[in-house]
């Protein structure tokens, strides 16, 4: 037998946690730090090289601290390797223009998209990968354990004992990862309150906190998933009927979960309408997983809805979702309770349908938003939008889409691209190539950052018709059904009119009379509500849209 | 637009969860269950027809919960719907004998699952689903929302606050689901402290705990994971140094997961021995997701683990775990934090490599450990053990599988299954047809209980050869490859020497001499522990085998 080596310190992490500790704990007060001393205090517990998590989400915003870190001094902190879910804010760039950090491991980057490209090209940042959401949390447990996690709640009492209500979103993730590996997690609140018992609840024990700091405005929070009825068009409206009659009544969809373009919007508006006509009612469309859609409000108020589990919140829809616990995952305090890292599991691996939308796609039905100059991410589609190989329970949408008698055939979940032929600006949306393989050569990426492949999307929807890709026998059969749907752009063009005729006898495809769907019918009037006042009083005057949504 | 239904009531749950509270408000003390009133308690806040999730987890059983609830009246107490992770005691199926229990949708059965399939085929039970754990904790937050939740830890305060320590496995994921929608959350513990502060830490929060109760005797915990090194053959040891030359070295891989056979374990012990003769300390198998296998402490004081994040824990390892904070997830308290969730998470997205063993492999590769008589579930292993095509970032042993020059191929997991031939008893491994495939057909089920779908597995190892499954350009060309390991097995003999040859040349297949590997090596000599005492001494005394393994 070999002998182990006797002099190793098996507790190096937890010796230089404390080392920092001491070196904070005259600025801090037990585990509050006042709030302007916020930028000396990352200054000593954060050391050049650590790997920070910050809690940029995709809809929660530790901004308070992210601004705190980007005015550190760069002689103090440099080289900092940030991991952050979504790069949303203006100074999360700006560490890197600091030279405060070096490394980025991303998610999904929204408005700061053409920067980080920038920064790529400029030699500012380098990219270690660009993730989905869930990918990115469980490499926190493997290769990225991080030293230092920022993140953001409502709440949290002198102990740490932290109150996240509905936008809990990323943190419990998060935090986790530094909590149980003597990493320092420091948390920005909007109040400190001196009696636990003031906190509504606990949605992150205190013992998992090291460090609170009363933030100097509240975290800034985006309503992301509110989408304006009126902006609604006919066009969506003719799309929304084919997906409810070619899609979700025909392979009995019960769970699901909808992306946040204006299509699934038109879906969520008519299923009060349409959907009740067709006596559809407690048949479909059961069970989400999704944000607090405001658009879904007269779904819900019309009795469709079962149950909502949601990633994070969505600004306004408060008051709304703490007066229908019975749909929505709520605490005993009454808010909602959100979590990104559950709800991507759900949406993974508990539901039938993932439907949403994108940029591009190919002939192939290879498909991407991101677009050159801007490195957008991944986010969550990816995880949702595919037929995840682990999945091993059957529902009758999943084995509806078996389409051989193989005693091993698996069913599969049902990925839909909905979407018009043409983008807004007369930009074709079928393509021959998807701008993500030419990003990926100009960036030097391993891979293109393709959002959904081809062989995972089972339907492709478009004003002409869906194509039923599920079906497919062969790459060039899949081609030719893309094909048929996709209007007079490039690809569109290659269609062959009588091939599409037999698609059409073989089920293949389906055009919207073949659904039974009168394009005479898809009109505005179908919306059970026409505009956010609608949704208001759909409401009872719970939903409170932002400012920015008030027309009226 | 429409008219809100405006007589509804929208929190029927809640006002359904005050009911049944106020029921058990004359036998509860705030929330604290006294002992010996269990099953009345149980009685008044469960109701017929209630989904009930019981946390019978793949280590820590909330048995006294389990053992009261099959004590309950069923003239009380009928038709609950169980969701149950893991079957393993034999009270979880006298409720179903007894009728309190009518349906169970569960993930793993071990030691119940010849009673389940009894049970099955006697009308005494109806199967939801079978599912892998991480999708049945979805469908928590989707259409199989619990009513009851019955969870186990070590201490809890009067406040609910809830220590489970190193066996935090199951709990989060189970409880999150009933405490933020209405339903009720009881926990067992082995001691309730008056002071919140002689809890360790918290790992789940009191708001999210409705009763405690203090059990009878500490919870039941299983060491599942403990190969005792005296039972590893010379033929593991070949197979486990093809694994370390002909995948682990080729690949180049970091991040991996081991299963609990004594072919894995094997790996684990040449490490510090074959491993370092070879130069690869630091260069492979840094980042590990497993339970605590005493097989690894050798490989850890050696220096090989960066780090290990848990399912659950391993009876025996806390002290050495606790020690050794460096390599495990550990809180603040010393003790190690588990949780299956995200390591299952971690398994399937942030790892290069998931190797594990199997009871049957058919000739295209399909393998399942379910046999005929014996419905035993998933478990984790079809997670970990297929391609995500919901992973978007590269390591370089993901982007070693990539065989193809199109700028939208993939790279992929490696999935390897590690088996000899013939199992204990002389049966083949390698069979014509699974018996999963007949199982199916004799219980009704939906789909074949596949473990391991042939298309996701990337390499198959035996005591002949590794076949690079991944290579293979046909469904005819994978056949040939495992025929070539399959030594003289149905499968096997089908195979041509000729063929052979060319696909070894071909690089296809590799024999233990093309990868250097000398047979002659393959003695336990090698093995850096070759006892139950030789791990004790390697841990410095910390590790505390279960009496069961003391065979010294």
């Amino acid at each position: 037998m070999l002998n182990p080596i006797p002099e190793r310190q098996w507790d190096t992490r937890r010796a230089e946690k404390r080392r920092r500790q001491a070196l904070g704990a005259s600025i801090a007060t037990g585990k509050v730090i006042p709030t302007g001393d916020i930028v000396a205090f990352l200054e000593a517990v954060t050391a050049p090289g650590d790997r920070v998590v910050l809690e940029g989400n995709n809809q929660k915003q530790a901004d308070f601290l992210s601004r705190a870190l980007a005015d550190a001094d760069p002689a103090r902190l440099h080289d900092l390797h940030m991991i952050i879910p979504s790069v949303s804010r203006v100074e999360h760039l700006d560490l890197f223009e600091r030279g405060i950090a070096r490394k980025l491991d991303f998610a999904y980057a929204g408005a700061q998209s053409v920067r980080i490209s920038q920064f790529l090209a400029d030699g500012l940042l380098e990219i270690g990968a660009i993730h989905t959401y869930i990918e990115l949390y469980s490499r926190l447990y493997v290769d990225l354990t991080p030293h230092v996690v920022l993140t953001a709640g409502y709440k949290a009492d002198r102990q740490g004992n932290l109150y996240t209500g509905p936008s809990t979103e990323d943190s419990p993730a998060l935090v986790e990862a530094a909590a149980f590996r003597d990493g320092i997690v420091i948390a920005q609140v909007n109040e400190i309150v001196d009696d636990p018992a003031d906190l509504p609840r606990v949605d992150i024990p205190g013992s998992w906190i090291d460090y609170v700091v009363q933030s100097d405005k509240p975290f800034f929070c985006e309503p992301l998933f509110t989408r304006d009825p009126r902006l609604i068009k006919p066009v969506h409206i003719l799309m929304a009927m084919m997906a409810i009659r070619g899609i979700y009544e025909r392979h009995n969809v019960q769970s699901l979960n909808h992306g946040i373009g204006f299509n699934t919007a038109a879906i969520e508006l008519i299923l009060p309408t349409y959907g009740e006509q067709l006596g559809l009612k407690g048949k479909i469309c059961k069970y989400w997983t999704l944000n607090p859609h405001p658009t879904l409000i007269p779904a819900i108020e019309s009795g469709w809805v079962e149950s909502v589990h949601s990633f994070g919140s969505e600004l306004g829809m408060e008051d709304y979702v703490a007066a229908r616990p019975d749909v929505f995952f709520t605490g005993a305090d009454g808010s909602m309770r959100s979590n990104r890292a559950l709800c991507q599991l759900a949406g993974q691996y508990a539901v039938d349908l993932f439907i949403g939308s994108t940029l591009q796609i190919d002939g192939d039905g290879h498909s991407s938003t991101v677009t050159r100059g801007r490195l957008s991410g991944f986010g969550g589609a990816p995880n949702m939008g595919h037929n995840p190989g682990g999945r091993r329970h059957a529902t009758p949408a999943w084995l509806d889409l078996i389409e051989s008698d193989d005693p091993l055939a698996r069913g599969r979940k049902l990925v839909v691209q909905m979407v018009e032929t043409f983008q807004a600006g007369g930009k074709p949306t079928f393509v021959e190539s998807i701008d993500a393989v030419q990003v990926a050569k100009d960036s030097g990426m391993p891979l293109a950052p393709v959002m959904i492949y081809g062989d995972d999307v089972t339907h492709v929807l478009t004003e002409e018709g869906i194509a039923y890709l599920y079906k497919a026998r062969s790459l060039e059969e899949r081609r030719r059904m893309i094909a048929a749907v996709a209007g007079v752009t490039p690809i569109g063009m290659r269609h062959d009119p009588a091939t599409t005729r037999q698609m059409r006898s073989d089920g293949l495809i389906a055009l919207p009379e073949d659904l039974g769907v009168h394009r005479a019918q898809a009109t505005r009037s179908l919306l059970a509500a026409k505009s956010m006042a609608d949704l208001v009083e759909w409401s009872g005057g719970l939903y409170n849209p932002p400012a920015r949504f008030r027309s009226w």
